[in-house]
C-alpha cells in the first residue's frame, strides 16, 4: 500500500468464484511479485454459495495493460471470472432522460464537481425539453422519439447511440420508458436505473400513490441495474425518507426527488469506481 | 395552555369526521366555555377524503367525567367520532409473548422506568419459558398452550383472561402465532402487532430470509394495528436500518431485532399516549 | 378547514407572547367570526419560560390586507408579537455566493422545480465563476469584490442592492465571507447560513478537517439564521451522515456536500413557507 | 477462506505500523505457508500518517497458541504492533453502573440473547439498587460505595476487583463517576464509557440540558475509550436522534437513553469481536 491518489495509473479487478484456500496469498502474491503496490485489498466470501469475491487495487511497476492482461489469465486459471479496470481510462457514460430533470441536473453538477468519474459521452432523450441544460454543460443531446409502434426503431437508434459513444454505462435519470429485452441484451454495457420506491415494495407505476394509500411511515428509491424482468435487477443502493399523515402525494412525489437523487448518485459513483460486483440477482458492493 | 406534565388530571380527546367551517374554533370555545384549559390541539384534514382530525388534550374546570361526556355529545351532534380519555386512568395492557424475549424484556424494562404510561396486567404465553423473568418484574404469567387442532379453545382462554384483567389494548410481542379473525373480532381491544419486515415487502413468514435474498440494502420494521387480514393493518410506525452483503441471515435478525424493539415501544407508548387515530387502513399519529 | 391547495390567498400568521388562558379559542374565534376559514393552526408552549406560539393560516372571507391588518391589532393587544404573510406574494430572494457552486446549483434547480416559493431577485458574489449558470437561469448577477480594506465599502453595496431589489431573505449558499454585525443589523431582512459542520461542535474554519482530527463517526451541517457572533445564531435544521476511518477529509467534504445541500434547502424552504419563529436564541419549526 | 462460523477456533490479529509495499501478501504468506486459512483480512491505510492497519483472522492448522506467538514474533520483526486473540478464550467484561438502569439493562439483555462474546464476570456499582436485576441473571454484584473523600480508597477496591476477574474490559454502563487518571492507568484494561452528547459538542455535565438551551435539531450518544481527559478518549461510535421545539428536557432524556442503549452495546460489540484498533486519539473500527 501507498499513496491514496495514486500519481500513477492503478488497476483495479474485481474477480469472484469458487472459493479455495489461500486465494488472499495468491493475487496478493502475483502482484509483488511483479512490482506491484497493492492499495486496497478487499474481499469477501459468501458462506451459503461458497463463492470468494475480491476486490483489489495496486500501481503496477510498469506497463499497465500487461498486468491486467497477466492477471486476468492468472485469476481466470484460478478458475473464476475476473475484470480489470484501468484508473486512467474513464469510463463512457450515456444519460438516459425524458422530462423529469431533477437526477438528470444532479448529476450533470456532480460530474462537473469531479464527483463522478467518468466522461459524459452524451445525453438521449424521448423529448425535447432538456436539450437547453445539456448544452449548458456543453454535451451532446440526441432527441429520440418513442412512438408506441415505432419503439423498437427507437431503440435501434439509440444502440446506435451507444455503439458511435462506446458507451461503458447507461444510466437512466428518470427515463420513462421501459427499455426492452432485447435492448438490454443487445446495448452492450450494463444500464442502471432509479426506481421511485423502496423495492420490492411499491414496484411498477405510481409508487408514491401506491404508498400513500397504503399509509406507510418511510418512502424509499432504488438504484439497481435493469433487467429484462421489470423493477426485479440486482440492487446497487436504496435510502428512505419519513413520512406522516400531513404528507399529501405531492410532498411524497418532492421528498422523493431528493431520494432518488442521492441514491442514484451514489450508485453511479460506485459503479464508476469499480465498486460493483454483480452474481445472481445481487451486489456486492466495495465501499 | 398551560403546564405540560399537569398536576389536575387532563382529557384527550381524539375526534374525526367530515370536515366543515369554523370547527377548530368551535371544540376550543366548548372548552373555553366552561372553564377548560386547553393544553394542546392539533388537527389535521385529509383534503382527499374531506375528513377533519383533531387530538385535543386540556384541564377541565372541575368534574373530569361531565366534561369527558359532554364533549363526547357535542362532538357527535356536529356529526363526528370521538374518543375521550381520562389522564388518570392507566390503560391497562395485556402483553402476548411465545420464546423470543427481545421485544418482551425491552418494554419490560421501558414500563418499569417510566417510558410507558399504562398498567401491565399481565402476560399471555403459548410457552412457559418467560416465566421468570415476567415474575421478576412482579407480573402474573399465564401459560396457554395453542395446538393445532385447539387453537379456538386456546383462543376462547385468552379472551376470557383479557375480559377478567379487563384490558385496554394486547401488544403481540414476537408472539409467534397468527391471531384469528374470531379472536380480533371478539377481544374487545386493539391489538398491536410488531412485523419483522418493512410492510408491505416481505409480508408472511421468514421475512429477514427473503430479504437476504432479494439483496436489499436495508431492512425494516413494522408495528401496525392487527387485521383480519393478516400484516395488512393500519400501520403505526415503520424504521429501517442499511444492511450489506457481509450481513448473513443470522445478522440481519440480530440487526432486525433492535429495530423491531424501538418501532414496536414507539408505537405502543404514541397508542398509551392517545395519540394514534384510525381511519380506514391508516393512521394519523399526532406526535 | 377546506383545502390544501387553496384557490384564494390565504394568510399565514406567526405570533407569540405569553400565555393566558384561552388564546387558542381567541384566535381562532377573531378568524370564525369574520368568515374565515382556518386551514392549519399549529400552536406550541415553552413551559419553563411560558410563553405561547401559534402559526395559524386561513382563507379571509374577503379583503385580505383588511384581515391582515386587524388580525395583528388584535394579536398585539393581547400582549403577544406577530407577523402576518400573504401567501400570494412571493418572498424576494437574494443568493450570496462565491466560488463553491454546489448549494447554489442545488438551490437553483429546487427553485426551477417549484420547490421554493419565492422570487429568486439577484445574485450577488465576491467573485466572477458563477455569472454563466446565473444567467442560464435568467437572473441579474452581481460581482461585488470584497478586499481587506473595502470591506465596509463592499458591504455597502451589497446593502444598496438589497433595498433595490426589497430584499424579504438572503440567503448564504456557502458564500466564503464573514458578514459584519453592521451589515446584519443594517440590511433590513433576515439572513440564513450554512455551517459546514454539526454546530456547536467544530465552529469556526475548517470544520471538516477539524471532525477528521477528532475521529468522530458522524459528521454534519447546520443551517441558522446569521447573527452577530459567529456560528451562534438561531438554528433552523441540522443533519449528519456516517463516517469511517477510511473517508479521507476529501471525502468527508464531498458527503458534506450532499448535506449543506439539503439542509440549506429544507431551512430555505421552511422560512419561505413561514413555518420558522425565532425566539431568544432558538427556533420554533412548525413543519 | 471458509466458513463464516468456524468450527475450530480461529485467531485475530489487529497490528497497524508504519507501511511500507508487499504487506498485505507478506501476511498472507504467513499464514498460507503454515496451512492456516484466512477467514478475512481487511485493511486500511492512513495516508498523511503512512500507517497501515490490519485485521486479519484466520484457522490455524494446528496448535493455535504457536501461530498467535509466531505470527505476533513476525508482526514485529516488521516494525508493527499486534495483539492475537484467539476466538474460543471469551473476553471477561465487568459492568460498572450506578442507579441509571437502561444500559445495564440493555447490555444484560443482549449478552443473554448470544449477541456480546463474551464472559460477564460481575457488576461494581457505586449504589445498591440495581443488586437484584444482577442476581436474576446470575452474576455476582459488588457494591463499593464511593464518598468524596474516599474515592482513592474505592478505587483501590474496584482495581482489586478486576485482577480477582482478570478483567479484559470494563464497561461504564452510565456509571456516574468520573474515574481518576491513576485508575485509568492501573486498571490494566481499556474502559469503554457511554457519553450522552454527541462529542465534542456538549461535553461535561448535563448535556440535555445543554443541548436543549443551545436549540439543537439532532441529540446524540458517543461511545469511547475512557482516557484521563475527560470525554476526549477515542470514538468508536456515534449516532443522532431527530429533536424539535416540542420536546422538553425530559423528552430529550427518554429520548438519549434509547441512542445511549444501542450506541453502547454496538461499541461493546464491536471490542468484543476485536474490530477497533486505537491510535493516536482515533479508532479504526474494521465492521
Amino acid at each position: 500500500m501507498t499513496v491514496d491518489t495514486p500519481a500513477r495509473p492503478t488497476l483495479i479487478a474485481l474477480l469472484h468464484g469458487p472459493d479455495q484456500p489461500g486465494l488472499v496469498a495468491r493475487t496478493a502474491n502475483w502482484i509483488y511479485d511483479r512490482g506491484g503496490n497493492i492499495l486496497h485489498a478487499d474481499q469477501h466470501r459468501d458462506d451459503e454459495a461458497g463463492i470468494f469475491f475480491q476486490r483489489i487495487e495496486w500501481e503496477p511497476a510498469d506497463a499497465a495493460q500487461a498486468d491486467a492482461d497477466g492477471f486476468s489469465a492468472f485469476v481466470r486459471g484460478l478458475g473464476m471470472e475476473v475484470s480489470v479496470a484501468q484508473s486512467d481510462r474513464l469510463p463512457r457514460v450515456v444519460l438516459f432522460v425524458s422530462k423529469i430533470e431533477h437526477c438528470f441536473v444532479d448529476l450533470l453538477a456532480r460530474w462537473k464537481m469531479g464527483e463522478l468519474p467518468c466522461e459524459l459521452a452524451g445525453v438521449v432523450s424521448n423529448h425535447p425539453d432538456l436539450a437547453s441544460i445539456t448544452e449548458f454543460y456543453g454535451l451532446p443531446f440526441h432527441h429520440v422519439p418513442v412512438g408506441r409502434e415505432a419503439k423498437a426503431e427507437a431503440e435501434r437508434k439509440q444502440v446506435a447511440l451507444l455503439r458511435k459513444y462506446q458507451a461503458d454505462l447507461v444510466v437512466m435519470a428518470r427515463y420513462m420508458q421501459i427499455l426492452s429485452e432485447s435492448f438490454l441484451l443487445g446495448c452492450g454495457c450494463p444500464v442502471i436505473n432509479i426506481h421511485h420506491s423502496f423495492l420490492p415494495a411499491f414496484a411498477g407505476a405510481r409508487p408514491y400513490h401506491q404508498a400513500h394509500s397504503r399509509g406507510v411511515k418511510l418512502i424509499g428509491a432504488t438504484a439497481h441495474y435493469a433487467t429484462a424482468i421489470l423493477d426485479d435487477g440486482p440492487i446497487i443502493q436504496q435510502d428512505v425518507s419519513p413520512v406522516n399523515h400531513r404528507h399529501s402525494v405531492r410532498d411524497l412525489v418532492r421528498k422523493g426527488r431528493d431520494l432518488e437523487k442521492s441514491v442514484l448518485a451514489q450508485a453511479v459513483r460506485w459503479h464508476l469506481e469499480h465498486r460493483v460486483l454483480v452474481y445472481g440477482n445481487k451486489t456486492v458492493v466495495f465501499d
